[in-house]
């Protein structure tokens, strides 16, 4: 049921299209790459000017079609977005911890494995963060809800008015914070229809409702001691800093 | 490769037992009730003289088999903890979340959906947190990992020295936090291998790296706003509090 599966694809004018970016877009500093032929996802970048934080997204049929130009693209790319299985079958890893850390030995500097229903995993260097979902008893049509948590990720990404290199992981915390919440309104109707009227506010309370379901305490204080021995394969960035 | 399914049980020594409890135990505020026939389950905590919280578990093969006498268990505890297949085959509903408030219904207070790899969801009386998994590369073992998680956290409440009234949800998400902790080391080794060489502190400065990963800044001051309307079917126990 949380598994995508590519069963036919018709590419349509996909087939042969060359997109020729506007003159405007491209001087973008944040780009998402969507999900197409790896080829065109080049091409698309190579018209940008100076792009400062790049993410892509893509397929099973591409990783199994076009792995060469897929990987290629890794190596220019900040972030890739893909779900469990993709990442499994791009990394032959079924761990997705360890599909996480191979994704990033390919070229990004953050990968995000997106789990539908059971949330997502970011990766960074010696960093982890685990989100869940937001919670919701009913789903309406999951079709966009990749594409709208990547569009609410680079979106609040945008909006910080931070340039590429002052990008935190603890902005991207944040980021995934805001897509999962944006998948999560574009779960509950059909196509666009949710969106169409959802307003900021809306946004920003989910988000403070999501914040607080997925808290806990700060540890007691008498207990918080620096960690110097490695307790797990992926570290967070806080317990190395302090360490 | 999640999923627990019950191919043959053999109930050998259980299929005549009526256990009864040392008299020391009946005294016990803190029961667990472990996963055996739901009859044995109700006829254990018939003998626990004033018990203060007590917590169930149970797999597939009873709710398929003894749902009548489990149903009269449910009545009597304050907490399930089942994983999300006996959740969707106890209730019906494929949705967790809606399966998390239907279980509700039935008598516990609150109700753990355990999730393996992808963490567990904690329901209780408009309050829900939603626990991501302790990440590990290597899973040597998943033997015992429901007992440890269920062991953690009851072990973390009797160590609070709270009366059972007295636990809150902010108590229950630490336990969680602690069940979970405690199952990823039990994931680690086979059998009861790493319990044996277990510390206290190695279980709190996991502990402690897996709040860091798991937590995300708080919203910004101006953008937090009491909730006054549901935006989801489930709301977090705080955000209610302060609207």
């Amino acid at each position: 049921m949380n598994r995508r599966e590519t069963l036919s694809l018709e590419l349509n004018v996909f087939e042969n299209f060359s997109p020729i970016l506007p003159e405007r877009y491209r001087s973008s500093p944040f780009v998402l790459l969507g999900n197409i032929a790896p080829a065109l996802q080049l091409h698309v970048l190579d018209q940008v000017q100076a792009p400062q934080f790049i993410i892509a997204n893509t397929i099973d049929f591409w990783i199994e079609t076009a792995r060469e130009d897929f990987l290629k693209l890794l190596k220019r790319i900040d972030m890739l977005i893909l779900n469990e299985h993709e990442a499994q079958l791009l990394t032959g890893a079924i761990n997705l911890i360890r599909a996480g850390r191979l994704l990033r030995e390919l070229g990004p500097r953050f990968v995000v494995i997106n789990k539908g229903e059971h949330g997502s995993l970011l990766f960074g260097e010696n960093a982890f963060f685990s989100c869940p979902a937001f919670p919701l008893e009913e789903v309406q049509d999951p079709t966009g809800a990749g594409d709208s948590f990547a569009g609410g990720l680079i979106g609040y990404l945008a909006h910080t008015g931070k340039s590429g290199p002052q990008i935190t992981f603890e902005h991207l915390r944040s980021a995934v914070l805001y897509g999962t919440v944006l998948a999560s309104f574009n779960l509950e109707s059909f196509s666009m229809d949710r969106f169409q009227m959802l307003t900021h506010s809306e946004i920003e309370e989910r988000l403070l409702a999501f914040r607080l379901m997925i808290q806990c305490n700060s540890a007691p204080a008498e207990r918080v001691r620096p960690i110097v021995s490695a307790s797990s394969p992926v570290q967070s960035s806080v317990v190395l800093s302090i360490s």
